[in-house]
């Protein structure tokens, strides 16, 4: 039976990655090696570092004031490490919140100085974005989250910030254009549109760097990684080889401009159905509304073993909300095609056929 | 042709490894789904993520008093970790100094307290490894590098140490057997006997742990591993299916005491060829040989590029020797068949005939 992958993350990548990675488990490059058993300064693994820098690059269209790294430890090892670059001693920074990763990214700042967090919408339980609030110039950066995967909310619109932007893009990066400049840091786990789960990247404008006064471990520092092109320790080399792959099917789908319309797409046909069948509600602002993850839940939940079955059988899997949330999630991350959202669309019509 | 991986890290894997790997890029437990897509908190992962800690208890019979955690970021990322944890607000550690590896130990490590050298073998470009010092009483803890990989010398023995005692076993963990009980902290980063590239692993004395009065951030504290049983974020799920598999295979080979006399015998067997070869010489101290890295230069080196082309005509890769000491070094870990030992050798011996 075909899948369809509804995963928040790791989730669903396109088939060439992992018929790809599965070949290089066996035999890279036709070199007799495995490319688990290969030292990462082999020069055909050099060049899978080199290239999946490039691509973020190119499919990002990162200025030249900006470099690429990767490392290890997924967005929570971000979050202190944004604090080490970019918080002076005894300097402050703000922060939004909107929802529970945010939060996280909160309290590790705290840590490190005084935060302020200038715009919060936990009193709705995060369903919303907040709007209208003003990042003031007195700090040493200001921190959002791009997307929010448990509560189902995005940003559409970044605010104007006379300090340095840091955004946590962990679950839409690469899912649509970002004008990069606009950015001292964006970074993100990978195991969404990057690749698979064992990596994170960071985005970063270098001329920011090494100002805190802070004696910064090399690990969590950006310019330990620039400086050694990610290469200052072994880095994963089977997880960084799935995000080259992944940036090469992307390329070849067109580029995130081309994904974008694809995301809308999907995006416009899950919540057009979750708005028409009286049997469901959305959970998140309409205007605020993530193209990576639809939140929704049954108006009756006494329905709830009836629609999973059904799910079930139409080979719909991992659908299930978070539980701060509840209810049910669809991410639709770049690999998950047009036609899965259908499928798990035409349930939901059966469904209200069925039960309505 | 046959390929005998003697890479110094990532190094040689079993093949059962890399055959599992690969199934489960392509559709990880009948599931439908590749490993790659699926969430760290599904059923089925989370078995991998058990399996794989309880693997470690059993091998190194890891007492109750510690925990295994895993964690990504390699040794690198350990030695701030270590400070961190252990290296109380204004306290002291005392680490011995016997490779790059520990140099970069103890430069993470002043980064938060006064750390005293007791010992080095600096001063022979670490040929050796020192004896005879005392670990002083009024430290924090001790630190030592069992296997220094690049100078290919080994601890034989540890010292006894009257405050707790930490140990990079990056390069000989699972190699030999080891009273666990001894350590306060022993880490390593995966990707020699542990599994593929991609995650670290920490056995951490429980009782030691909250008492330095730091503010530690939550991915950089044991204790946050602990209890969320390095579930805390997500996990590198290829990277720890990669270590599952591994550790159970060696314990099918009989389990770490099996393969002790498998790496006594693979060593014996290669560094017998060093000295009885007229050709070659040795770097490391004879008495602190490492049974992992075999570290030795060619007499002449005007012989260099016949012997390089012997090694490859005979499928011999990896043997490069680290730019810090020149010449071969040959790494020998687990799952490095005896027979690869052995056409090693007899290309030695050929070359001894053809130039000796």
């Amino acid at each position: 039976m075909k899948i369809h992958n509804f995963s928040a993350g790791p989730c669903i990548l396109p088939q060439v990655v992992f018929d790809k990675m599965a070949q290089a488990c066996l035999d890279f490059n036709n070199s007799g090696t495995s490319i688990l058993e290969i030292s990462h300064r082999r020069k055909d693994a050099v060049e899978v570092i080199d290239t999946a820098r490039a691509l973020v690059k190119e499919l990002m269209n990162v200025p030249e004031t900006h470099d690429v790294v990767f490392m290890q430890g997924g967005a929570s090892l971000q979050f202190p490490t944004v604090a080490y670059n970019l918080l002076k001693e005894g300097g402050k920074a703000a922060y939004t919140q909107t929802g529970k990763w945010a939060e996280n990214a909160i309290k590790e700042a705290k840590r490190f100085g005084e935060i302020e967090v200038i715009a919060s919408s936990k009193d709705q339980n995060y369903n919303y974005i907040p709007k209208g609030y003003t990042v003031p110039s007195d700090v040493d950066y200001f921190h959002c989250t791009s997307n929010n995967t448990i509560f189902g909310t995005q940003m559409k619109e970044f605010p104007n910030s006379p300090v340095p932007m840091v955004c946590d893009m962990s679950s839409d990066i690469l899912s649509r254009t970002i004008d990069v400049s606009k950015f001292g840091v964006i970074y993100a786990g990978a195991q969404k549109n990057m690749g698979p789960a064992g990596s994170a990247v960071a985005i970063v404008q270098k001329d920011l760097l090494g100002k805190t006064g802070r004696n910064i471990p090399d690990y969590l520092n950006y310019e330990t990684h620039i400086k050694k092109e990610s290469s200052f320790n072994t880095w994963p080399v089977i997880a960084i080889y799935g995000v080259m792959l992944n940036l090469q099917w992307l390329k070849e789908q067109g580029g995130v401009e081309a994904i974008a319309k694809i995301n809308t797409a999907k995006a416009d046909a899950m919540y057009a159905e979750i708005d028409r069948n009286g049997l469901f509600t959305g959970t998140a602002t309409t205007e605020d509304r993530s193209q990576m993850n639809a939140t929704f839940v049954l108006n009756n939940e006494d329905f709830k073993a009836d629609f999973d079955a059904m799910l079930k059988e139409a080979g719909v899997v991992s659908l299930a909300g978070h539980r701060d949330v509840g209810g049910y999630r669809a991410s639709m991350y770049n690999a998950l095609p047009l036609e899965s959202v259908q499928v798990l669309v035409e349930v939901m019509k059966q469904f209200e056929q069925k039960f309505g």
